[in-house]
């Protein structure tokens, strides 16, 4: 059996890849990007969780042993209704961002950006609260930096102003890490980190995801062993455009691609 | 029976106003926002025809006597499934803004803005074509001015250097006639008329599409005389964001506003 991994798009597949590098070759990851209905950053806690549902649902009747989130909004909105929908282990990006983002800082003042939904939801201040009671944590959405990761204006000047006026006094704020709290805000690193200067740390979700993924299915002696039986990429709408910007996310091309219908 | 106005998501609610505007009091207008599935221009045309069908069904369930596509996406790509599907007179803002192009040209080089989707499905060239045989169409599509207009930036730094990046060169192309083929871009209409320049007149479908509604009921004695139902507002994410936008579009509170599940 499988791992399910759920993403509200494309920018997922970082997750992908971390758990690609993570993971034994005889696991099989199934990925499901639900493209006819992104994004989920914008949309209500409410839809988000029935998205969430729906996704999770389709995922468990393929059969799968595990189910990874990969979506920041999705983790933030919805991993507690998942975890009553879902009899499996189930990860989201959250718990283990904040974890990593507490283990690098020294002020205890850590920086968290992401969708409007993500930083409404304070799931981040709340896990990061989990592991250093103490810590101080400023929260930003950025809403305008998925649309331009897609557009793919991640270092000109477009971005660059984008960055300063979402970020340009977090370093007056005393943070010394900043956690890149949505799957496409590491294809802006190069500017975000320009922006907030060399005296904070990024941290990315998808590494610290797959760390936790591989922990989890190794306490439960679910690892798989033997060959593996080749990667499933699953989309809602027409598979054209994953297709070829999800090559260019994983340096090559995509085998296993179908399109379904998620609805019901 | 009412009039239909059919869009994506908030936009369309430009196109809304101009009906109202044109329209005697005594006309009720149901307006309809697939708000848990914006946006459509970054999708697939099979995928946009799909939601159009649902949407358009849902409304004549509903009991309408004409409607109103005010998507500029939709009316690209799905205007003919759905004059196919529905009974009923079918307005689209791309034929009346196209229309309106034509009128304005002198020099016959009009350029056309819109989403990926719009400009992709080459509508607006060939719905000018159709008035104009010679017109020469410079197409460019500005993925980044919805999440702009949501985002509420119309005038500053990073409204600026998008629209240099989309449009800077298109004053040199000739063009005299700009048409913003996206209910959005209204919102944006200084800094693009900064970009082009004052010798580009901009052309807004809004109240192109309303005359041309008007026009339709009244050759077909479907225009509506006596006290109006009152106008009502119908989303399928939850209503909050709606509500506030919306009111902020309208210039006053949004009264008769209900959530629905429009698949299936």
């Amino acid at each position: 059996m499988g791992i399910g991994v759920f993403d509200s798009g494309i920018g997922g597949l970082t997750v992908f890849q971390a758990l690609r590098e993570a993971l034994p070759a005889a696991e099989t990851l199934i990925y499901l990007g639900d493209t006819a209905r992104v994004p989920y950053g914008t949309k209500s806690d409410e839809t988000v969780i029935r998205y969430a549902l729906e996704g999770a649902r389709f995922l468990q009747r393929r059969g799968i042993k595990a189910l990874v989130i990969a979506c920041n909004t999705m983790s933030a909105v919805a991993l507690p209704a998942l975890e009553r929908e879902v009899r499996l282990p189930v990860v989201g990006v959250i718990g283990p961002g904040a974890e990593a983002a507490c283990r690098v800082t020294r002020t205890r003042a850590i920086g968290v950006i992401g969708t409007a939904a993500t930083v409404k939801s304070g799931a981040y201040a709340r896990a990061i609260a989990f592991h250093l009671a103490d810590a101080r944590v400023v929260a930003r959405a950025c809403p305008l930096f998925v649309p331009l990761a897609e557009e793919g204006w991640v270092d000109n000047d477009v971005a660059r102003a984008a960055a300063a006026a979402y970020l340009g006094d977090l370093a007056s704020q005393g943070i010394d890490t900043l956690v890149l709290g949505c799957t496409h805000y590491p294809l802006l690193e190069r500017v975000i980190r320009e922006t907030v200067g060399p005296g904070v740390t990024l941290v990315d979700s998808a590494r610290a995801t797959a760390r936790v993924v591989r922990a989890r299915l190794e306490e439960r002696g679910l690892l798989a062993t033997g060959a593996g039986g080749g990667d499933q990429f699953i989309v809602t709408d027409s598979p054209e455009r994953f297709r070829e910007v999800g090559s260019r996310f994983l340096g090559g091309p995509i085998a296993r691609l179908e399109q379904i219908d998620i609805q019901g």
